[in-house]
């Protein structure tokens, strides 16, 4: 099969690799419909860390159950199916309680126990603790919004989760790329009465409002600061979405958050100082970190399917998967929100 | 009256100074009947940071309303008064949501606007803000749980209410100090299943016992983390209190959290770096700060009153006022958990 390889920075590449087999009674093998290129890919790509080998690469994708081990009960050839970005048992501690981006037989997409979802198939282990069925093969025109709950999707709604969106509040969301869209999404979808997003590219504005934004703050900084302060009479947001991960977001979400708040935050840290001093005088929690998307998904998958929502539009570009490297430079330049991978 | 200076390290005296007056429509005088030395009035006393001009101090006191402004509305001459550690105006948004410590005209004691609370007498602005006045003047066994009120249960209660302690749940308690040992109290009201004070004094031990821990860990370090997990089958807490402060202290605190868990902390951070990658690979929040005992002064209050909590326990020694020098000595030896002073 062919399936994407990271060999070095900015040098991605669709191989040939060996197909995958079935190594164990969890295991599934699925062929891919469609896959797509994650921000938290774009670390490795710009060699941050260096790629020290050539590794395969992508942890979101849906498709159809192509084979399954003996003991597999909750998904069977022919099953439409969501990835989550992890691969957890569902029976750990962890996962029972909901968190199974901790679980403790974890697996990572991309390694010798599971293929990387840029690839034409998938095997991974712990198919019933991983993979979601849908009730039947959806039509191909929900295909995009279903793939953003392997990550982008369950990502923002755990933005908000953290940050403890409730009706009635008003929610900052820093960061406009597919994470930060969709916190702007759920958090809306939460009850938020008013939520601003803090983006300074148009076609993401416009979407962000498309979701249910109804304030765009293009300002950044101490600048972006002062606007979300005049825009709440000086108290700050009820809950912010940290949906970046860089020292600079965090210090504005951080700016930005009223007293009593929660700085949800999904956006993998980088260079990130926690400012604590801040937290204990103003009370201002932080929570959050990797999504158990694993946990959202069965509501929002139904929210998808009964067209409540539509976490797809974060999606503007779409090409076949001989062209990853094309997808891969357009999100690094930020030519597009959001890569899909057709194979 | 007399009241306590801080003059400069290791030196606090108890001395002659003006009599307090009204200066607005908003003040009370308060006679004090009981004060108390906090863990944080160490810090200072310690020279961290240095004393750079002599200083009022103390903000813990219980006493009665001897004078009132011509506005003030809810504490009359002759009532008896509790004072939360901060004075907060009662009507700003922060204090509105219950989070006086971030109160925009928020006062600190010690300074030019209200006087220090290891003192005969002190003078506040927003007495209808801060003061609250049990229903009669209580017995004088009562004393010391009303005034724990005034900072340390108010902060233990405030460590596990951001901690999100809930029934059921094992809860870990690092610090055997005052706070801590309130914070222990509060997560057993609260409904905790399994409480485990972090202590390896005697003392603070058995009294961490009588507050409702269930187990004792007097190891630190990796030591007390893996006597946690071994406690907890691996797993770890679901809630932790950090009543400390220090980088030791919170790095144990993440160290026993399970994937999950919310550290509350309310110990004034010395040298705290916040384990980012921690909290964002085992969804670990952080919440807590500056305690707002103002909020929860009047349940505590009928608490205590209603015979339900006797957090006044904490205090193992009664000092009079002019024996303040050797009420710091005490607790900086930490020959006392806490010292009451009585003028």
């Amino acid at each position: 099969m062919r399936a994407t390889v990271l060999h070095t920075s900015y040098d991605v590449r669709l191989e040939d690799v060996p197909d995958p087999k079935l190594d164990g009674p969890g295991d599934a093998i699925v062929k891919v419909v469609a896959s797509c290129i994650c921000g938290s890919d774009l670390w490795p790509y710009r060699g941050e860390p260096p790629v020290k080998a050539p590794r395969r690469i992508g942890h979101e994708f849906v498709g159809i159950v192509q084979e399954i081990g003996s003991e597999v009960r909750t998904v069977k050839p022919g099953d439409f199916v969501i990835a989550p970005f992890v691969v957890s048992d569902g029976t750990c501690p962890h996962c029972l309680a909901g968190f199974q981006t901790a679980c403790v037989n974890r697996v990572g997409y991309g390694t010798d126990r599971a293929d990387g979802g840029q690839g034409e198939y998938v095997k991974l282990p712990y198919a019933d603790g991983t993979l979601v069925a849908t009730p039947e093969v959806p039509d191909d025109s929900l295909v995009p919004s279903l793939l953003t709950l392997s990550d982008v999707m369950g990502t923002g709604w755990h933005a908000a989760r953290s940050a403890r969106v409730k009706p009635g509040d008003t929610v900052v969301v820093v960061g406009d790329g597919a994470v930060g869209l969709c916190g702007v999404l759920a958090a809306a979808r939460m009850g938020a009465e008013r939520v601003v997003s803090m983006s300074r590219h148009e076609p993401r504005q416009k979407l962000a409002k498309e979701f249910g934004a109804t304030d765009i703050i293009s300002e950044r900084g101490d600048a972006g600061r002062d606007a979300v302060l005049e825009l709440t009479d000086g108290v700050g947001a009820d809950a912010v979405l940290e949906c970046v991960g860089t020292g600079q977001s965090m210090t504005t979400a951080f700016d930005v958050a009223r007293a009593g708040a929660t700085v949800g935050f999904v956006g993998v840290p980088h260079g990130v100082e926690v400012p604590i001093g801040t937290m204990f005088g103003r009370n201002v929690g932080l929570a959050g970190g990797a999504s158990p998307c694993r946990a959202y998904l069965p509501a929002l998958m139904a929210d998808v399917l009964a067209g409540e929502i539509d976490p797809g539009k974060v999606f503007d570009s779409v090409l076949p998967l001989a062209d990853v490297a094309e997808g891969y430079r357009a999100m690094h330049e930020r030519r597009a929100i959001k890569v899909m991978l057709r194979p």
